[in-house]
């Protein structure tokens, strides 16, 4: 039975990107391994898909008791595929944070606190010596580019930087052209209704007693989502309501001028003030220099909860 | 200021060395650490640490606000270092299950279901391609031949196995000869009180919402810890009554019968009957092939917790 490999919930360019590039190194080291994905693959990502012409991975809502799989890009329980907790987790690569990991035996995990899974698998490659072909260094880089937002986010390190090059170099692309294509490909609101909108690249966190939905959606002009703040917030409502939320927030990240407006509805609204020492009794606060969720907004919302 | 490189509490073989040898390794990379212990040496790895001339690492029983942590050899909070929750968690090489870790942001993290800690770090060494000394190279091989128990632990891998022959040639000894009379050196009663024999080895553990200590005394002879149960589930109701434990488990590993009695105190004595399907209704049951706590132990332990 072969292994899936699966990127979290509502998968960006890195858990689709990294889920098909760890399979094939895992099948270049003889293994039965296979990418699949637990979501629609977002516009950005089908960019890349398209112009290094491979193929999306099978979607998978649901993994089956005895299954074993491999999570990439994620470790957290509630961005997992569903069924994960029947099956049998044998490897865990990722960059994130870790939220409650907890597993019956050990199990392989390489974390690393760099800006992208991908830069992880790249260098897994050059460590064990194989080659990477030139459409797996495209999604490799694609995803590096995605994630640190053209090495502008503060998530990005020396080894994204230099990871991107050599597969640059690799996929036969101009890496600035390639990657600003891409995430204006991804960028904007273009047809989304103001619920879309507000669950764009969306996870959910617990910050202490609180089980928050993190979105994020990257704009070339927060304006364009910015004047829908009101029909936005007004689906967060329904959005917590339904899906037993206490607080939403929407990242709306201008990667041209490296800055956030975070939108956000639901209680308690002193846990975003704490975490951001700003007044956050509106709905809505700006952030300059803010572009990552991992690195800038889940860390100091930790801490505030840590201290309610 | 110096990185903390640090093992478990009531540290084994592999916890010492291990925190010997992953300082060693960073600074053979240019970065100050410094290793560090939270508990008394054993009497097995006194005898590692005397063979090969190597000072113990400083007795720290807690870490500053601020001080940087690497910990080895084991993640769950309930066997860390006090002050670690303040400390800064920089790094984990390990080789068990996750019991619920929880960082703020993302570190650096390696794992893999290996017999030893050692045994990733000595790896590590060679990945780099950094000579590990000689006396570095015979404490990561003492770890390997405690974690294993002269390779009989089925947590032993072939991984182990290679690694442990290339560390006996460099640190040259004879593998067999020198891991006998290191594991002598530590088997067995000696002068140990009741109380101190109940706590041999022991870590805590949550299964489920019972709260477990799970202790483990190795020895040539079970009847030398067998004939004094009695007064030693005495002393197993008094730490129970004192410590807050639901349950205590002590684990006779005959390390040449290759089998274990496993004695214990408390409720539910149905979680230990459902975990090894044996009536447990007295006081100790005999447990054929059993070496491991980690894999033979922990699992079924938790498993049973989860249907409960």
């Amino acid at each position: 039975m072969s292994i899936y490999v699966v990127g979290h919930k509502n998968p960006d360019t890195d858990s689709i990107c990294a889920a098909i590039s760890y399979a094939a190194l895992k099948q270049a080291m003889g293994e039965d391994a296979t990418a699949i994905r637990c979501g629609e693959i977002n516009k950005e990502t089908q960019y890349a898909l398209d112009y290094f012409d491979v193929a999306a991975p099978i979607l998978a809502t649901k993994v089956e008791a005895g299954q074993k799989v491999i999570q990439v890009d994620h470790n957290e329980v509630g961005q997992a595929i569903d069924g994960l907790a029947d099956a049998e987790l044998i490897e865990i690569v990722d960059h994130h944070r870790f939220g409650g990991l907890n597993t019956a035996g050990p199990i392989y995990v390489h974390t690393e606190p760099v800006g992208c899974t991908s830069t992880i698998i790249a260098n897994m490659f050059w460590d064990k010596n194989i080659n990477i072909p030139k459409d797996i260094a495209g999604l490799l880089l694609s995803a590096i580019m995605s994630d640190t937002v053209l090495y502008k986010s503060p998530t990005c390190t020396d080894k994204d930087h230099d990871a991107a090059e050599k597969l640059a170099e690799i996929a036969e692309v101009d890496l600035h052209e390639y990657a600003m294509a891409m995430l204006k490909a991804g960028a904007g609101v273009g047809d989304k209704t103001p619920a879309e909108i507000a669950k764009t690249d969306s996870k959910p966190f617990s910050f202490g007693s609180y089980k928050a939905l993190v979105s994020q959606i990257s704009v070339m002009d927060t304006a364009e989502v910015l004047d829908m703040k009101a029909d936005i917030t007004a689906a967060m409502k329904d959005i917590c309501d339904k899906e037993g939320y206490n607080l939403i927030m929407l990242m709306v990240t201008d990667i041209i001028e490296e800055s956030t407006d975070l939108v956000f509805y639901g209680e308690p609204k002193k846990l975003i003030a704490d975490a951001f020492k700003q007044d956050a009794s509106g709905d809505c606060i700006h952030l300059p220099g803010v572009m990552s969720r991992k690195k800038q907004i889940v860390p100091p919302l930790t801490e505030a909860a840590a201290k309610f």
